[in-house]
């Protein structure tokens, strides 16, 4: 079950912060799990949640910490000495003592590295810390069951008990030669079902997946998804296991891409969130907006040159929001399926015949709404039947265009290494929105002549 | 490490398939994961995917079955018969086969269960046909491991041997009451370090994170990933533990989730692939771009009354495009970073605090746009200075009601139970052109009087 944070909770806590009633918040938060305390926390202004972090013992405010918010844990890591942030990071895994040693300002970073008291822990972070985050080495942690292919099964049961006590969780036993290089693994159900007596040789699976320290992070994501795998070793380039990923960090691979997908589609070029400050939100929005704002500018241009339809046909100019709108949708529904399609790793067939299906789609969609439009501007717009006419041709034109190039342009940039999500959105309304608007009042003037 | 396929690999299996050779096809795939076969059927016409499925061994078409598109087993499966399924289905653990099961048109479903060798096994997949497939109920399965609160450590570990043969994971050892109740865990980790003599009822964990049956499961998602949890235990109405979710079906879940968001923001309301039917995807897509139609013919009547302002400032109305574009761009921004902050349950403080962040980012941005503007309309766009001024000041009060309303609609949504994410999209797009146009016209009309 969760738990739930209620108001009152927050303000009975404020309270006892403002009244210094240190064992009452000890004893309220006692059995609170770490997660919610940082959602606590992040409740809480910054001096109150550094009033709460010190009071709390390092073994959970050592969690805490790695579940606050970025800036909650850049506030509260300032207060901190070298000396005391070591002390969280000796009580976390490798992989997440790194991360938190990445965030802080490079001066400070020497010197909390000095103070970690256990020297292999202060060394594995260190490696970790070389890794490009992005990569599985930047993901990956060096806690992990290894045993040798030399040994048997009892041997290796002896020595895995001394080294499970620094693993978490025991995903995977893994097997290396005198080297250091992966050879397979064995699983803990084989382990458990197993004699005791049986060399390790003769039980060990050969076959295993592993990523090199430099896979992008996204490509171990897709590897775990695909095997169904709930952690990967990690080699170097001679092969040697170098450590282990699990599927828990993994989840947030998965979920900070699809994010990123989203907010790119939105128009939003950075990791923000609705609490990041306004300068911060402006960097990713502004950019976007003044890219939109040229665009527009074109429009303007676009639709100077068929000033002169004003004259007989000002109704004419009634519809531009319209064209631009259903281009717009169009071509963010083609680009959005594409995108998807193209990050799931689920498009087959050829270009040709993807194009032969995007132009009869949109010709389906495009012959029932120019039904609608023709009826819509006949009964309920007063405009001509001819005006009508020449909009819905115009119309179905218009989403064709726009469908081929919500299609085509992610597939362009998926093949020259761009993030094909930077074609959805903004980017995809824009030039449908100028192509849009050419093709109308073209088409106009061929029908209409003016 | 991944096996790519290559369509020499491809061209290799369809000719080995055209001549009948067996025997090839069998010592060519015998080393490659099922889910790459998968990969591979669904490359290949389906009658050639259901000879490959034929060749195979049962212990590897119940997993490939599993990893292949809905599509493409829905064909498999019609080419067998009810007893060839069961077969399959014996061989996969009870949730994956409900979910299969599920998929059968009614009358086979029945006859399949029929045919289900393993009694258990079929009792497990009778009981989860029952759940919501949106539930944790409908996520959960029945392979766990469980032990008496009044055993001892021996009783359980030999207990274990013989559950965990049905089990493909271990994750965690549940220990429950002579009722069936879930009392608490046991950690693989304290078996691996504590001796074998110990009583169970002092080494269980009693504090232990479960869901309900009736849970949905994007908040099985949500509580697994907060709480990082690699398995979390579901427990009926009386609290009596009745299966397990594991973190690989929630990444799944977390997965689709966010895929569905973005579908949402770019007008596509059911879960379609590039891949679909164009009749799938049209009813996905037209409802939305039928929305937008309406949405338009509303834009066309709100500048039919201000059609007298043609005569002299006809050039006002070749801003309407930029002006509807900017309005459904912000719009879109703001309600994107809402609903993301929505699901991810980031969003704190109160409506009021959000408005005036909204209201000045909006300012600030704006104001940087309409400098651009006024620039961009004097020497590019060869407008008088007083239409220039007039679309700025437009510009700036349309994009700040067009943050509002983009901030606002996702949360007022949230609040009556409909999800944020159709606030997105086309919704937000169509409603900000209709009001965009409104208050542009509006605001023309008051400074150049027309």
């Amino acid at each position: 079950m969760e738990f739930k944070i209620s108001k009152d909770f927050i303000a009975q806590i404020e309270q006892y912060i403002s009244e210094n009633r240190e064992e009452q918040l000890v004893a309220l938060l006692e059995d609170i799990h770490f997660a919610d305390i940082a959602e606590i926390m992040g409740e809480l202004d910054s001096s109150e949640a550094s009033y709460l972090f010190h009071i709390l013992d390092s073994e959970k405010t050592a969690e805490i910490l790695l579940e606050l918010d970025e800036e909650v844990r850049e506030k509260i890591l300032k207060d901190l000495s070298p000396k005391e942030i070591a002390e969280e990071l000796d009580e976390l895994s490798t992989d997440d003592a790194a991360d938190i040693i990445a965030e802080l300002p490079e001066d400070k970073k020497g010197e909390v590295i000095q103070e970690l008291v256990d020297a292999e822990h202060a060394k594995d972070i260190v490696e970790l810390l070389r890794y490009d985050e992005d990569t599985a080495g930047g993901l990956m942690g060096k806690e992990l069951v290894k045993v040798n292919e030399n040994w048997n099964v009892l041997t290796c049961v002896r020595e895995m008990r001394v080294q499970a006590e620094n693993v978490q969780r025991v995903h995977s036993i893994y097997v290396v030669d005198d080297e250091g290089r992966l050879k397979g693994r064995l699983s803990l159900k084989d382990l458990l079902v197993t004699s005791t007596k049986t060399p390790i040789s003769e039980v060990y699976i050969p076959k295993v997946d592993y990523v090199k320290v430099t896979t992008p992070d996204v490509e171990v994501a897709r590897i775990m998804q695909k095997y169904d795998l709930e952690a990967i070793p990690v080699v170097d380039e001679l092969g040697r296991l170098v450590g282990r990923i699990t599927i828990d960090d993994i989840v947030d691979v998965i979920k900070e891409e699809a994010d990123k997908d989203y907010q790119l589609a939105a128009g939003i070029s950075q990791d923000v969130e609705a609490d990041d400050s306004i300068l911060e939100l402006t960097r990713a929005r502004l950019p976007w907006l003044i890219l939109a704002l040229l665009g527009g500018f074109v429009t303007v241009k676009v639709m100077g040159i068929f000033e002169p339809a004003m004259k007989n046909h000002g109704e004419l100019f009634f519809f531009t929001p319209l064209i631009a709108a259903m281009a717009g949708n169009v071509g963010v529904q083609s680009s959005a399926i594409i995108v998807q399609g193209l990050a799931n790793n689920s498009i087959s067939g050829s270009l040709f015949s993807r194009l032969v299906k995007e132009v009869l789609l949109t010709l389906l969609n495009g012959s029932i709404l120019a039904l609608i439009l023709i009826l819509g501007s006949h009964f309920l717009l007063d405009v001509s039947y001819e005006v009508g006419l020449t909009v819905s041709v115009s119309l179905v034109s218009v989403i064709v265009i726009a469908s081929l190039i919500g299609t085509f342009v992610p597939i362009l940039l998926n093949k020259v290494g761009v993030d094909p999500a930077l074609a959805t959105g903004p980017f995809i309304t824009t030039s449908n929105d100028i192509c849009g608007i050419l093709i109308y009042f073209s088409i106009a003037k061929a029908i209409l002549g003016f």
